[in-house]
């Protein structure tokens, strides 16, 4: 058995491997093309894509997977034509390959610039969300790298379905067939295998729980751009806006809390918590949200009172840096926008972070000193997203300082090589 | 002994990662500051310091290094002078640290951009170049990084010396004190623990011979940056001009054969071979270049007959891809461009890679062709450096393609973080 799914791997691997040099030369127009099939493919191929996600799903209940991985699992129109908006958001951005920058000419008169090339092959390991599948290939394709993709089991017939039409799209648009590779076996052995790959593979970016991150970055042979696990804190500061803050924080929190940049915990100034926990409790309270409060906190949100539904208990140690991915906060009340920085400093994934303030120099302070993949004033962290940045969509979200950090768009699926222009030029 | 040398070890790291959290905000003026009074110091403590080199190369005569290690190894008032300068030249640079780019006002009216952040924490492993001490503790402490800097046994007083300078001048300027740490202990085994110390040291950068790098790219817990095997390849082109070529092909080879960007094969083409290698031969053999000669070449090059001391011998295949470090050139005589890439494709290492040619096109495809960290038109490989690029001094030279290729300068030092700013925005 496992020789067979060895075999399946490396020969996808060596596939992609052969194609990524043809890739990197490919014209802007035929990568477009191919954008553009696949994101009407989306549209055009929806119900053969949404029954083979019907079968996922129903597997997945079946298997009694939580509410939080059948909600990534989930495919609906709504979501296709998502994807289908982002496939085109990606084709209308620039190609980032072959991009010359810093080209200056030194006092000795050699010119000297750096162009942008592709990586090579990224190989991807990823859980559940199938739009992975689409994301990944088609910003892959467009900065010119092959890709190998390595689904997970529970969407695998969502994944097959999606990574069959990518295929056919590209070739039919003529990029070289092995640029997209899907491996259809689901035993996790070949995960294994997979992170010895480094002659196939020059970067391997893990999108799943930290289980797999953790793995995966302790045991791959190729460099690791790894993150996605996100402890984000909401900072309400004392000179914040309340009703602001109440929507930023109901937003973070409800809008789709089985997500990384989900809000899990909300830190509040002791000057306002009285006034902010209340109001933020029973809108909260609404969507059903389960509140872990520390001591202060939970004094104003029990004497404030209940909304109906309002759940609230007492926090216990392990809330705190707890990644909830579910209807569940924590509350804690700071004396100070200092006490707020050392508990994100602590507590924090460096992931996403936000403060709600009107203060100039608290917001200014907050921007500098939170050491995060993105920092936000005055807006959810729901927003960190490749399709909300404005990259199109994201192969993953990076929480590390290496290569490339928070989404990962085109220009951070591309290297550059430096060149140099000179008329006979010698070193003296 | 081992535990003692653990020790220091870590608490030397410990020290660095504490000192790096003050170093990110430090401003520019300190820094500065510190980067002049080291650059003095090189100058007034000259004789010092030429009197630990003086102990290190006496002891290196003495073990019997290599003429090249020797050479890498010396120091001298020139060398000095270099320091200073590229130090001087690296004080002069624009902060890295803080810099805003790609901001943009999104349709939704975020405003959102990225903001430069040091890394944290070098870790340097290098053999026997001393200059690399300054050189890297001066663009660490520029862009805001601290480092552990650890040397070769053989220039161990010279590193000594030169790291107590940078500190003390670092320290006066009012930089933290435990931002460069020099690991004094020599033992093997250091290096070994500083693979594994990834809560301390972010990135690690290896400078020195291939054992060096391939061990701690195959170990290291934490990023590697690596690079610097050069097996650099100049292609003289039909089209070139020949006098140009001789040039570049004798100071690519010549200038300072110890080092990775040096020449180590030349390819010619057949039409031009016969007019290109006497007069090549000639010059190289006026500076004892031996030539390891394909057939072609060889028969050119006997009948074209002899410059004294042209020494010359038939190539083994081992020559093709050899990092020579020394006065040896593999010559091969190809029928075509194609020919040239191919050859290079195979045999290079990614480094530093020249074409000789007066013919656009051959140019263009060059530098659009060849995967090297450094691609060169007219010009000798001997400028793939730091200094020479414009970036003052480099940290290394990247022959990977992931975080930063080519020299590493204070910009490939840094990350970023995005910072986003709203007014009460949330995601729809």
């Amino acid at each position: 058995m496992t020789s067979v799914k060895t075999n399946e791997l490396l020969q996808k691997g060596r596939a992609a491997k052969a194609a990524a040099r043809r890739l990197a030369y490919l014209s802007t127009e035929v990568k477009d093309r191919a954008l553009e099939g696949i994101a009407r493919g989306l549209l055009e191929r929806r119900d053969a894509i949404l029954a083979a996600n019907a079968r996922d799903m129903a597997a997945g209940r079946a298997e009694g997977l939580s509410d939080a991985l059948l909600d990534r699992l989930l495919l609906d129109e709504q979501r296709l034509a998502g994807m289908a908006s982002d496939v085109r958001a990606v084709a209308a951005l620039p190609d980032p390959v072959g991009e010359v920058f810093d080209m200056r000419t030194l006092p000795n008169g050699l010119v000297v610039g750096r162009r942008r090339v592709p990586l090579g092959v990224i190989g991807t390991v990823y859980e559940s969300r199938p739009n992975v599948t689409v994301d990944i290939s088609v910003l892959c394709l467009k900065s010119g790298n092959a890709v190998v993709l390595r689904g997970g089991k529970e969407a695998r017939h969502s994944n097959g379905a999606l990574a069959a039409l990518v295929r056919e799209q590209a070739a039919a648009a003529g990029v070289p067939a092995d640029a997209v590779q899907f491996i259809e076996s689901t035993d996790r052995a070949v995960v294994d295998q997979m992170l010895k790959l480094k002659d196939c593979i020059d970067l391997l970016v893990p999108r799943g729980g930290s289980g797999l991150i953790e793995h995966v970055r302790d045991h791959a042979a190729m460099p690791v751009v790894a993150g996605g696990i996100g402890v984000c804190h909401t900072y309400v500061d004392r000179a914040a806006k309340l009703g602001d803050a109440v929507r930023i924080v109901y937003n973070a929190k409800v809008q789709r809390p089985t997500v990384c940049n989900a809000l899990d915990t909300i830190l509040v100034h002791r000057e306002v918590a009285g006034a902010f926990l209340p109001a933020a409790g029973a809108e909260l309270a609404k969507a059903g949200v389960e509140l872990h409060c520390d001591a202060a906190s939970l004094t104003i949100l029990k004497s404030a009172s209940g909304g109906p539904g309002a759940r609230l208990r007492p926090a216990v140690q392990e809330d705190w840096g707890k990644e909830f991915l579910a209807l569940v906060a924590a509350v804690k009340v700071v004396d100070s926008l200092d006490e707020a920085l050392q508990h994100i400093e602590r507590y924090g994934s460096g992931h996403s972070e936000a403060i709600v303030t009107e203060d100039y120099s608290a917001a200014m302070r907050f921007l500098a000193e939170v050491d995060a993949a993105a920092v936000f004033v005055n807006a959810s962290t729901r927003f960190t997203d490749g399709s909300q940045f404005g990259l199109g969509a994201e192969v993953g979200i990076s929480t590390q300082k290496m290569h490339a950090r928070g989404p990962l768009g085109l220009r951070e699926m591309t290297s550059y090589k430096w060149i140099i222009m000179g008329r006979g030029h010698v070193r003296p």
